[in-house]
Order: C-alpha cells, then structure tokens, then sequence
C-alpha cells in the first residue's frame, strides 16, 4: 500500500455512505454524481439555484488526521458568497457546486435534498428511497442569434442542453414553439428547460421553458377512490410534499358504489362523459385546493401519477367501463398509460406528463398496484398479504418468490351500508363499541369525541353531535363483541335466550336483535345486520383463503390492511370476526392509503415505474368466480371466526368462548345444516 | 462449384434487380423481404389484402432450363382464389404471401406497387426510390378477453402486433384508449392499427386503429408558399398520388409579400393569430378538395409532411414571424418539427402525425430544403444551382462535397409586382413577346389562348380573355427581346432616338417607353420597369455569383429553376437577362414545384427526413446583407447581360447585341459612372 499521502482525498457522504477518493479541487457535486449520491442542481454549477447545498461535518474519520476539516475544504469563494447573500444559507451549509475539496471530508446531504422519509411509510424492509423523478429542471445560457450560424432560437438551447446536461436527440412539446423566441428574451438568453424522460428507450422531451433560474418544480400523486380522491402535492426537487388533500368523489351523486355507476353509464346515453367529467373536475379542483394550501402555481405542476381501481381507472382515462360489469371483465387497457395532462383535460402545466400505474386484473386496479409498489411484498421473503377492503376486496398475497391476487365481493356491509343502523364515518357515528360479558351493557364512542359513554361529559358531546348511527369499524366490533359476550353463536344466530338475561336482546319479527343504543335514535343490530357482516367476511376470508391455497401456506407473516376502513379497525376484532387469517397481532398493521403512498413513490423515482410494471406482469391473477373451491371457502367461512383458520395467535391473546351453535331460540343446528348443504349444492351446480 | 441440381431456387426480381437463392416453399413474400425488396402488405400473410400482388414472368433466365415457369410457382391455394373470386387478381397476378417458390423464378413487382416514379423527378444521378413510410397499416387477430389472463384489450392487442409483426414497446395514442374495446369488438377482434415510426430512437406508437381489414392509408405532402399552397394527397401503401391540389394562400389579404405579413403582424394585436388561423384554414380546405378529388376519407390520412419559407414555416406552426423581419433574422426554430395533426387545427385523422422539413437558415426556408432534397445537389459531383425566385430568391449551390445557401432580395417584380402594366399569372396576361428586331413591332401570346397576336383569330381571343397586363415571365422577355432589337442599351436606357423608327417608342415624361400593347387597354414598358427588373436580376444575379466565388467556381454545371415563376420562363431570355451564370442552355431546367416533391419524398421514404436533417446541417449558410462583396456585385450585375459573366454558352446560342452604352437621348455614360459611384459608396459606408 502506498503512503497516506501519496493517496487523494477520501470524501464519505451520509447518510447514503458512500464513499471514494477524488483529487484536491474536485467540486463536491462532481464527487457526489460520481458516487452516484442524488444531490440535485438545476443552475447546472452556477452557484445560483442552491439546490446542491451540502453540510461539512466537523472532525475528521481518518485517525491519522486531526480534527478541524475547515481546511479540508475550499473557503467560501465570491460565487457562493453572492448567494448567500442574495439567498440564505444556513451555517455549515456550502454549495456543492461550488466548494472544492481539499482533503479528507464526511459530507452530510441535508435531509430536505433527500426524499422526505416520513411520507413513504416504512416497509418491513429497510430500504433507502432516493429520487430520480422522471422530469428534471436544467437552466442553460442560450448563444445569441447569429447571422452567421442560423441556427434556430430552440436549436441553439437544445445545443446548450446537449453540452452542459448531456440531454441528446431532445424532442420538443408543439406548444413552447410559438413561446421559445420571447421566453429566451425575456430571460435575457438564460432560461430553465423542463425535460421529461420516463423510459429510458424514449427520446427525452422539452415540455416547459422558464426565462431565468426557475428552482421549483412540483408533481401530484392521486388515488382515485370510488368514494374519496387523494392527492399529494410534492416537490420534484426535493421530495417535499407541499400538502395532501382529499375530497369527495363526486361520482357518488350517479351511484354510491362501483356496480351502480357502471349500471349508470350502460343506462345513461351520456352517462359515461358525465362521469369523466364529474372525476377530472374533482381532480382539478384538488389540484387548486393543494396549490392553496401549498402556497404552489398550477403551472409548476410538471408530472402527475394517479392511481385507481379498475372502473375509476377507466373513468378518468374516458373509457367505458361496461365491460368492467359483466364477465369477462375485460379491461380496456392493463398496462401502464403514459400520456399528457392536456388530453386528460387537467388544469396544471400544459406540457405536463400523466403516467397511470398498471391494473392487475379487472378486478384488481391500479390502486392495488400501488399498495403492492408501496408495501413490497415482491421485495421480501416473508409472506405478505395486502388487503384493501372496499365494495370489492382486493387482495395480494405473496412474497419475491410468487405473488398471487384476487378480488372478493365483499359488498358495502363494511362501509355502513346494508346495515339497519349504518353510516359513513362522520361525526356522531358510533366508532367503537365494548359489551360487558357480564352485564352485556355496551359502552361506545362516537366520531368527534375521545369519550366512552359511560365517561363523565359523553352525554353533553352526545347532545351536540348526536349519535347518528353505526360506522363500518363499529359494525366490525359490535358483532364481534356480540361473540365474545356470548350474545351470537358461533354461526350467527342472535341467542334469543339471553332476552331472560337483558332487556337489550329484543324480538323483532322471527329473529332477535341487540339494542346498542336508545335515545333520540334507535340503534339495534338486527339478524339481518349480523349475517350482512358474516356474508362480507366470509367473501373476504375466502378470497384470502383462496390465495393461500394457491400458495400453499397455512398462515400469512404479515398483514397490512389498506385503506381507510384498515385504518379505523381494530385487527383484533377482525381477527375475532374472522375477516383474516390468524396472524401475530403485531403484524396485523394498517398501511394507510398505501395505493396513494405507491404513487408518490412513482412520482418521484420513475425507477419505481419500472418496477411495478414488471412485477404486475408477473402477480398470478385468480379469479374467484371460476374457482370452485371458493364457494366451499365461503361458506366454511361464514362462522364467527370461521370453522378453517384454527387461529393459534388469536386464541392466545384474546379468551374465544366455547364454540358454541345456536339453541333452539335462535335457528336450529338441523336448519343451518340443511341451509349450508342448499347453498353447497348452488355452489356445485 | 456444385451442380446446379443441389442449388436452390434462384430468385429475381424486377425492375430492381435483385436475386437470391431460396428454399422450395419459401413464400414469395419472405424472399422479397430477405433481399429488401419492398412489397406491402397489411393483413401479415392471411392472402386478404391484396396488397402484396407481383407478376411472375413466363419463360426462365437460367439457359439451361426451359421455357415456362408455371412449375416454378406453386399453384393457386384456396386462400388464393377465395381473395380472386372476392375481390379481383389480374391475369398472371399472384399474392406473394400465398404463392411460394418451387424452382427459378423471375418476378415482377407491379409499378403500382413500387412508388410512383414520375411524381418524383428525375434527378441528374439515376436512383431507385424506396418506400419506407413513417406509418403502417398490421391487421392482427386479437385473442379474446379471458378472465383467466386478465391482459386488458389494448395489450392483447399490443402482444399481436409484437408477435406477427414485430413492435416491441409500443406506446399508444390517448385519443384511442377509450375507442379499443368497440373497435375490437367491432372488427370482432380482427383490427387494423396504424404504426407510427419516424426516429428509429423513439418508441413506434398506435395512432389509430380500425375494426377488420383496412386497406389503404394516405398522406399529404404540403408546400405553403406566399402566394400558392400546393398539396398531393398520397396512398403510404402505394405511392399512387390520389390527388393534387392548390389553392391562393388566404394570407395575401393581409400582404401580398411576405414582409407586408410580418409588418401585420407586428402591427396588428391578433394579426399573429389571424394569419396562422387562415394557412391553416386553407389547407384544411385543400384536404377537403384532394378527398373528393381523390375520392379519399379524410380519417385515412395519417401522416403529413410540411414545407415552407421561413415565414409561412413559422405562421403555419403558430409562431411569431417578427424576429425574421429584422437583424439577425433569428428562427424560432431551424431543426425538423415533429408534431400531431391535431395541434395544428388540422381536420385529418385525429391521431395523424406531422412532419416539417428543417430550415436552412432565416431566409432560406423548409421549401428550399425540399428542393435540395428532390433535386439532390449534395448526392452528385456536378456543381448544381438551384434557384427559386419569389420576393426572396432562396439560392442553394454546390455538390456532393460542399454546399452554399444564400437568399437575396429580388423584391417583387419577376412577380409582376412594381411593373406598370404587370399582373399575376392570370387568364388575359401577356406571357411571351418577340420584338422584329427590323420593324421592333411586338408580338405576343396571353394566358387562356394558344395564338400569337399576329395570328388569325387572336382578335376574337382577346376580345374574350381581354389583354390584362403583362406577368412575369413575360416581363423577362418584353426586356430581354427589348435589349435583343436594341431599344435598350446595355446599362438598360430606353433609346428615345428609336422614337425616330417607330411610334411604339414614347416619351414619359424625362424618359422613354416601349409601347408593348395599345388596345382597350395601353401596356407600356417603362424606364422604370426595366429599372426594376434591372434591380431584381442583379441581386438574384450578384446572390448567385457571391455563392460561386464562395465555391471558387467559374461556372456552373447544371441549373435547377424551382417554383412557378421557373416553369414559365426561357431559360434562354433568363440568360440574356443576366439572371442566371452562364451555362448550357440544355442544362437550365424548370424543375416545377421541387420543394413540394421533396415533401413528397420525406412521406413516402422517412430515410429522406434522416437525409435532409444530415444535409440541411453542412450547408454553410452565407447572409448576403454580412458580405461587403454582394453590394460591389450587385452594382457590376445592373447591366445586361451583366459585366461579370462572359457567357460563352449564351453568346454561342443567341446573336447578342454588341455592348453600348445608352446615348444622350437616354441616361448619359458619365451620368451612369456617378450613379453607380454613389451606390458604390453607399455600399461601402
């Protein structure tokens, strides 16, 4: 080994670790790139932009050196300081572009230069997320028009993108052509290009042009939910979101679920356009309510990534999702759509780019697809399963070695509807529900309250917000609290007999009902209510159940529950209920909008496209009503939890009651009998 | 060598000559594809379209052999004769799919097949044009929807057109994603997509698509001239040319030249807009012509390719023109445009593509890279001058191994502008003049009858047509033949001494006419009309020469005359003019519309946009207003011929007057030195 002397500085950036030696008087930014450290520039090393600020740690790794790395790294020369002084920059804060290195460093890239960490929510395995957005901010000084080269005024920027960014074969958006001869004047010759490259075997394009340094550029992520639209506004420079917002679907108006708006657009001659139209206004209007909140121009919304399930998918990209009704369920389109804002009438930059992720079966949507490129089960070896409950239940279930996903028609009892005393969540709904085994009084707490109703001050919160109904977390607890205190049977029947016990089992036609609450409102849970929610379970567990079979495992490793309704449950009660596969309780985790999360992920790192095009093509596609094993699944999944799972985790952390079958109050065990071997043989036939 | 016996079948194809061994049972088409023989064809070998017809001539080139091939071709198959008894097959016609080799063969591929030769001029070298169009017709048959491999409609699609055709990567258009379903339902789920690739770097996309079979797709080659938009309307199958059009470009309401539009727009808040709105409206009107021309839908043209001066280059694509009003004479942009029909208002299929040549510099536009590409000065070793003349002449000289482009400024009056009696080519314009060099008595031809004015029954035409004015080509020769019988000198003075010979010589008030034509109407030729021309002929003339002396050449091998105003002058009055160098008569060609021809070639052959990109780019541009040397040229090209050029060819074909100078009656030698001492000086200043 040669002397330490002879050897060129040794730079370590962080957190990234990254690591090499570069000559005395290599700027920062080039040992970044080289190593292959994200920092961003946009001036293109003109000290201008900031973008490349870096932080120099005090001290030094190397034991033979000796503390203060202040000469370890070039002063402050004049460039920097103009933009400290016209700017800000924090202490201990150098351009990258700028400084030099004249010795051994640990370079700290500051964590608003890398992606905001918290947004993407962490997946079982660690893994680093850095930005490689598909649309990148180059400021360039154009040559002024000379008589003897002629070059045209676009030629001669695409000339100076070419020499200083490496940008070859640049294609050009129509509408800058009319617009490149004044913006290279206003701007006094520098302007700043929007180039947008998604895959690699595409020739890059200029899709906006700024006079001067334009330092921000900005993207929105959007889940397109059948009841609510989400949507992130984030920087593309930096990985900031600026805000996150949400609205209603104003689709709801033409039908609360999917099949009813596909029925809408098959009986309404114009019913199909008044739904895209209904979809991009939400969009559009998200877009102004999180360019508000933002405090961002529409216009520098450059790239837009959205997620849907299949019938919103469709609906926005103006297709009719007929087909989507009736077998075979055939999509219009599966694969990846890459096309431009403006055809999708979208009121951000007019050159800006809209990528929507794949679908993975007609049933199985791009929001789907999107849980799977936020969660990962591809990138691990434990079994995942991802479950994303709405009027259809959309699950994956595998790991790196083999995917495999489904669809279950779990219907809207999960959501409130079909329920007596059902609701949306919102306030005044009752969100959690206890019974006492004891006494089998129920306690509860309503949506705007953090009080039990057995809390001194509930009846005052109750007065003002009302106690308006039962909401889909609340439905989950209340049957499976009915279980656990020995109010249903194992299969369902509400025990007539424990009316002797309590006047809240009351009789309501040839069936019992509990008597959750009695005040201004009613609230019972009636036969009908427990066997809605027994129907959506069993439909959901056998769809899980399915896949697991198909994989060939017993039990799943982890759980993630998508969406809003995963938000709100508690995974014990679904556990209870039999919703899911025993599982530890601890790996039962709701991921939030996770399809949202997977196309923020798309947005920012065009890598993430990729990767999520080629893992949809390789998720094995079952569908549920060709398989049948899933009508015998459903069925065997229709008791509290369910007569498969033997629920090893869930029996050692909560006390089950005895299996028990209805006694002769309730439906007789002979009744059930020959109703369950009808429905086998509907099944069979 | 081994015996013939052990051979394959040799194969060769006519006109373009190329052979080549293949196996018994090779389809006919395989073997032209392997040699590069170009034969379309749409349905992808299922004998449907027709498109792939060729000849199979009788009788055999090997000696050895014997006379008819009928036992070299496989006999007509059921496919075969289901298409003949369906559609039509000529006798000896037979489809190259279907039809395989089964001994020596030599055949023909039908000339409605190759492209349509005598659309495309003749060039001095001889060279086979290929069709290699930017868009292809693929029938494929679609599998059907499965629920089993839930690939949506549109990526089944894609997996046909990669499998039978070969598109790897497809991209597709937005405007089709919510039509693919009906469509492959409609065709039930046989369709035809339309493959757009231009740039072998970009990925192929669908612009459209139809259900079953489509069988023919068109393109329009467009050149938007000042005063003329010219188009063809062209089958991308077969090169047939289904129409061509033209029409007076609208603009001409705003200014009849070109810098009167520019002024309009500067002047004028929506004038930008106003002119783009009316090119554009014209060429939709042109489209609409050439279908019913052509009998062809609107919705079959896919593909369109533009050529124009720099000005209506920038009007049509919607940018300001005013920066090419004045110094430096800046292009917004100079490189190719590739951009959609549809956003340019253009009322073709909405998915179609369009095209634009590339400019070679602020007054040297698309058009005049056209005419470089049909008349192909850099493909030959001669030294071509191509020469268009308009308010600008566009003035490209050179060969295989260098290239020079200038414009100058001819202004108006070879267009009849700025002359007395001058007019638009029109019916009842005086376009050819001979003057009795004895009697200097006139005779004359006018637009709309095929009689001289000395000839029986001219009376009676011009009584019907009138006798309007004089154009272009006719001032050209009203002048040169005025110099020929010695009514002016050679520094251009109007001899008043003639009056002494002939009542047809005037006086106008300081100077002299030529009375051309005394009728309803009284046509003079004045001092100041041949001032004009004089003006207009030396800065074509001195343009010219500047390009020569850049070349370091003498002369000039060959001379290409582009436009209108090139077919209907003499070359030989052009000569005598001093419009053009010196150069056998034999060798100056009218070449018709070339710009609109090489349009022609980039739609029907994408190679040739690669070539004229490569080209446009080593032809040095010279600006004539930068080169001190145009003024001094200028000023020694006033006279006629001119005092450059000894015109040996010229002198060997016409009796040229001896040179003289005027005398007193007219503009006085020592008078004339001190004019041209005054511009001198100007020009130095």
């Amino acid at each position: 080994m040669t002397s330490p002397q002879t050897l060129d500085p040794l730079v370590l950036f962080m957190p990234s670790g990254k690591r090499g030696r570069f000559p005395i008087g290599t700027p920062i930014l080039d040992a970044a790139r080289e190593l292959g450290v994200y920092v961003e520039s946009v001036c293109g090393g003109r000290a201008t932009c900031g973008r490349c600020q870096v932080e120099v740690q005090e001290g030094i790794f190397a034991k033979h050196k000796i503390n203060s790395t202040l000469d370890h790294i070039s002063p402050v020369g004049a460039k920097e300081r103009r933009y400290a002084e016209k700017r800000e920059l924090a202490p201990g804060r150098r351009l990258s572009c700028s400084a030099t290195i004249q010795g051994d460093l640990v370079i700290d890239v500051p964590q608003d230069v890398q992606i905001n960490a918290q947004i993407v929510r962490k997946s079982p395995i660690e893994r680093v997320i850095e930005r490689n957005p598909a649309v990148q901010l180059c400021y360039v000084e154009v040559d002024e028009p000379d008589m003897h080269k002629p070059l045209g005024d676009l030629d001669r920027l695409k000339v100076r993108l070419e020499a200083e960014w490496g940008w070859e074969d640049l294609l050009v958006s129509q509408h800058l052509l009319p617009q490149v001869q004044s913006i290279l004047r206003k701007g006094n010759w520098g302007v700043t290009a929007a180039i947008h490259r998604d895959l690699d075997s595409s020739r890059p394009t200029i899709i906006a042009l700024w006079p001067g340094l334009k330092n921000e550029a900005y993207g929105i992520a959007c889940d397109i939910g059948s009841t609510t639209v989400a949507m992130h506004l984030v920087s593309l420079l930096s990985g900031r979101v600026a805000a996150s917002v949400g609205a209603q679907n104003p689709q709801i108006r033409f039908g609360e679920d999917l099949m009813s708006r596909v029925s809408y657009v098959m009986m309404q001659p114009e019913g199909r356009e008044a739904m895209t139209k209904a979809v991009r206004g939400a969009i559009n209007d998200l877009v102004a309510k999180a360019c508000r909140e933002g405090e961002v121009e529409a216009d520098s919304i450059l790239d837009a990534v959205f997620v849907g399930n299949p019938i919103m998918h469709h609906l926005f990209l103006g297709i009719d999702p007929t087909e989507l009704g009736q077998a075979p369920f055939a999509l219009a389109v599966s694969g990846e759509v890459h096309t431009w804002a403006s055809e999708l009438a979208l009121t951000i930059n007019v050159g800006a780019r809209v990528y929507v992720l794949p679908c993975i079966a007609g049933h199985v949507g791009a929001d789907a697809a999107g849980a799977v490129l936020s969660e990962g089960p591809h990138r691990q070896d434990r079994m995942m399963l991802l479950v994303d409950v709405g009027t259809n239940a959309e699950i994956v279930l595998g790991n790196s070695k083999r995917m495999v996903a489904a669809s279950s028609p779990t219907g809207p009892a999960f959501e409130g509807a079909e329920i007596s005393a059902g609701q949306r969540a919102a306030p005044g709904a009752i969100e959690r529900v206890r019974i006492d085994p004891a006494t089998l009084e129920p306690r509860f707490r309503i949506i705007g309250s953090d009080l039990w109703s057995d809390e001194p001050g509930f009846a005052e919160a109750a007065e003002q917000l009302g106690i308006t109904g039962i909401c889909g977390s609340a439905i989950i607890e209340v049957v499976a609290e009915m279980y656990l205190a020995g109010i249903i049977s194992e299969d369902g029947v509400v025990d007539g007999e424990m009316a002797a016990r309590t006047p809240r089992i009351v009789q309501t036609g040839r069936t019992w009902a509990y008597v959750l609450h009695d005040g201004k409102q009613k609230h019972l849970v009636t036969q009908n209510d427990v066997r809605a929610i027994q129907l959506a379970k069993a439909a959901l567990y056998a769809g899980i159940r399915l896949l697991m079979e198909k994989q060939g495992v017993e039990k799943v490793d982890t759980i993630g529950f998508a969406g809003a309704f995963g938000s709100f449950i508690d995974p014990k009660y679904a556990m209870v209920l039999g919703l899911i596969p025993d599982c530890p309780l601890s790996e039962v985790k709701a991921v939030g909008n996770a399809a949202g999360t997977g196309a923020l992920m798309a947005l920012l790192n065009r890598e993430y496209r990729r990767e999520i095009e080629t893992t949809v093509k390789w998720i094995e596609k079952i569908e549920t009503a060709l398989e049948p094993r899933f009508q015998q699944l459903f069925i065997d999944a229709m008791a509290i939890p369910n007569r498969i799972d033997p629920f090893p985790n869930l029996a050692a952390a909560v006390p089950l009651p005895e299996r028990r079958m209805a006694t002769a109050n309730g439906e007789s065990a002979p009744r059930r009998r020959s109703r369950e071997e009808r429905a086998a043989r509907r099944a069979r036939d």
